[in-house]
């Protein structure tokens, strides 16, 4: 599997071949593979899986399901970094409705490639980690407003052709007008930032989920 | 044509009967009808259209595109109040989250009987406007926390059955997710002000508008 060149200061691969070539590089294997497919293929069990900022990208809520489902039987703990729909600086609430319009966006295509593909919230992730059959150990969120994600992903939601590219997907003028009203309420919570300040990200959701024996 | 019952903490019907048993009642008549209609019947011509806090009320946007053509040749001069999708009293960002969550839903019935059909933006708002000849001769956006429409929508979506609602009308799951999402951050949004603080309304935007000779 191709390892997408995504990434910040540094790719994806770019990180992967730095901890390789570290100190701990010799007891790290990165698997490039669905992870439900793999998962079905092997009998490793493992202290903890990780989801780090990454649920986001799923094509739906009942593929995270699925891989909650395949973790299961691999690992008795799930730790999850996501993004938590709430800004307790206000200089993430542009952050906060440009996922959310994304989300509106995004979910009217048939195969999504955006950063922002299927936005879900701690109490929704935390209600299909249960359905697979774990239960929230802890939770905490964690302010993050210097992280760069609130400037990128509000940057195309603002931008003048993003209504354009809504067009191609959306046909009809009510749904169309919904997503144009949360573009237009994302540009006016970045205009109402100070002059000097960059739009900034919401809050991070940080959640322990254990096997419920 | 019947006057809904709406209006807290007088009806529409109450304030119209207290108006007209006032001072000025012998120079008021209430005309309850489609504007639309009523307007393409008459050829009286007045000194200023008032649409206040009405606009997310209409069907959909063209309404709007139809009304503003309707009036151009009865007045030369509309102002407009209506909310503004911005909160600069944090107490009012549960609020925009509501609307937009209300708008995202309800452009999925094919007829909807809401108080927020069609959320438009001042800057969408002005562009239609624009398109039936009018043009923007002044504008002001002021803060209306205290107003109660904050509290009365943000309600309704993030009630327990909310979603029961959303269901009967969108089955992709991931539409339903997108709705579901906006419902939590307009929850956390809520959850986040001081304990007393009930959710306030967002500012008020005001725009007068002129025939563009």
């Amino acid at each position: 599997m191709r390892v997408p060149r995504v990434g910040n200061p540094f790719t994806l691969e770019q990180a992967q071949s730095h901890l390789l070539a570290g100190p701990l590089g010799g007891r790290i294997t990165f698997v490039r593979a669905d992870p439900v497919e793999y998962l079905a293929s092997s009998d490793k069990v493992f202290d903890v899986a990780v989801l780090a900022h990454c649920i986001w990208y799923f094509a739906s809520p009942s593929t995270l399901l699925r891989t909650f489902k395949a973790l299961a039987p691999h690992t008795k703990k799930i730790c999850i970094a996501e993004w938590s729909l709430t800004a307790s600086d206000s200089r993430g609430i542009a952050h906060v409705l440009a996922a959310l319009t994304q989300a509106a966006f995004e979910c009217r295509k048939p195969d999504s490639e955006s950063n922002i593909r299927t936005v879900l919230s701690p109490r929704r992730i935390t209600e299909l980690a249960t359905d697979a059959g774990f239960k929230l150990e802890a939770e905490w969120v964690i302010p993050s407003p210097t992280m760069l994600d609130g400037m990128w992903e509000v940057g195309p939601v603002v931008s003048a052709n993003y209504l354009a590219d809504v067009r191609k997907y959306v046909e009809n003028e009510r749904e169309i007008g919904v997503i144009e009203a949360m573009q237009d309420a994302t540009r006016s919570a970045k205009a109402a930032l100070p002059a000097e300040a960059k739009p900034g990200a919401m809050d991070t959701w940080i959640g322990v989920f254990v096997i419920d024996t």
